[in-house]
């Protein structure tokens, strides 16, 4: 379930598979010509969409899309940064990486199986569309991670600061859960841990924060 | 109002002005020691808690605390950096903005009249207890902004690249609201606009994590 203007308007223009669009008399006046033909389309009351909604201040258009499958050869080299999430279960959390990823120029996350669902609406509005464009692969991570042949990162509360590590064009940045951080599994797996030196106070940063630091210095 | 064991314990760590504890009877036996003599500990049950909490997944302690007043000499040159948030309506952006300060050593926040209430409880849920230690001011950020004498840095889509200016042990960042930036009016008032550089197709970042990805790099 896709809600806004702004996000669905990404959906059809990345062409994601969108099967519904439910949208007030108004939204249609202004955007029906952007739809595509095979796309069913209802319109509906602000009332209607109000009852639907997962947002606390409804918009004026839903959309409803299949879930896009993404596969993936592990084993082939992409000389690109990815990322690899090993528990994160805050759906805004999950939804601002994607954004961020995005932003960098990422185009593969690795989710581990108890990382909140990406379909989830708030990871679909926190990403801001993103989502349309990043692929996104729930996995058994610990398999994953022995497969690909990128040097591995953890982001930690220890390890090497991200101010003298050396660039690497590619790499898989391992991101943890919010409250845990990465489990020791994983970990284990990880050829170096970095972390973002600390100079007040705070215990932590946000998981999407600290994510985003690292890759504003390494990518 | 304070939710939760950690929070919690951070305000009555940091001597924040707490009049009084609600907490469950098993969370009392382990934390009591804890408490001031001069706060008022009410026992409570679950179901009690549950009905006054603001979190999904309600905790054993709340606190409720007085607002703390903060003034400050806007006019003394202070050799730190400084945030000046202007319309910052979100609550878990403002809360992760004050954790992020927090980690990167910052002492102080301006925000513009109409950011989002920092007393809001999701703001407090997300600076993670940061909002005791980081000082946040309400203020006529036009006015503070004439006042400041740090190089003012205004976060925009244009700008110097973050990775390229000249490091400065102060300043003050400026960073905008959500959906429209720097209002004109601020704008103006900057020295430089700065930018983290984008290399894959998001339209923007969310507003925590781009300011937290510029203190990385400026602090």
């Amino acid at each position: 379930m896709i809600e806004g203007d702004k996000i669905v308007k990404e959906a059809i223009a990345t062409q994601y598979p969108i099967k519904l669009i439910a949208a007030t008399h108004s939204w249609l006046a202004t955007n029906e010509t952007l739809i595509p033909k095979h796309i069913t389309v209802v319109e509906t009351s602000e009332q209607e969409i109000e009852r639907a909604s997962n947002l606390q201040t409804p918009q004026p258009v839903i959309a409803i899309a299949q879930q896009r499958e993404i596969t993936k050869d592990h084993t082939k080299k992409n000389n690109k940064w990815i990322l690899a999430l090993d528990g994160i279960n805050d759906p805004g959390n999950l939804g601002t990486i994607i954004r961020s990823a995005d932003w960098f120029g990422l185009e593969l996350i690795y989710c581990s199986h108890d990382c909140v669902d990406v379909f989830n609406p708030k990871v679909i509005q926190a990403s801001m569309g993103s989502i349309f464009r990043v692929d996104i692969l729930y996995v058994d991570l610990k398999e994953t991670l022995k497969k690909v042949k990128e040097k591995k990162y953890a982001a930690s509360l220890q390890g090497n600061s991200i101010y003298t590590i050396k660039k690497n064009i590619s790499g898989v940045l391992v991101v943890g859960n919010e409250a845990n951080g990465i489990s020791q599994e994983i970990l284990s797996l990880c050829d170096e841990e970095i972390t973002i030196p600390k100079r007040g106070n705070a215990e932590s940063l946000n998981a999407a924060v600290a994510c985003s630091v690292i890759l504003s210095h390494v990518v």
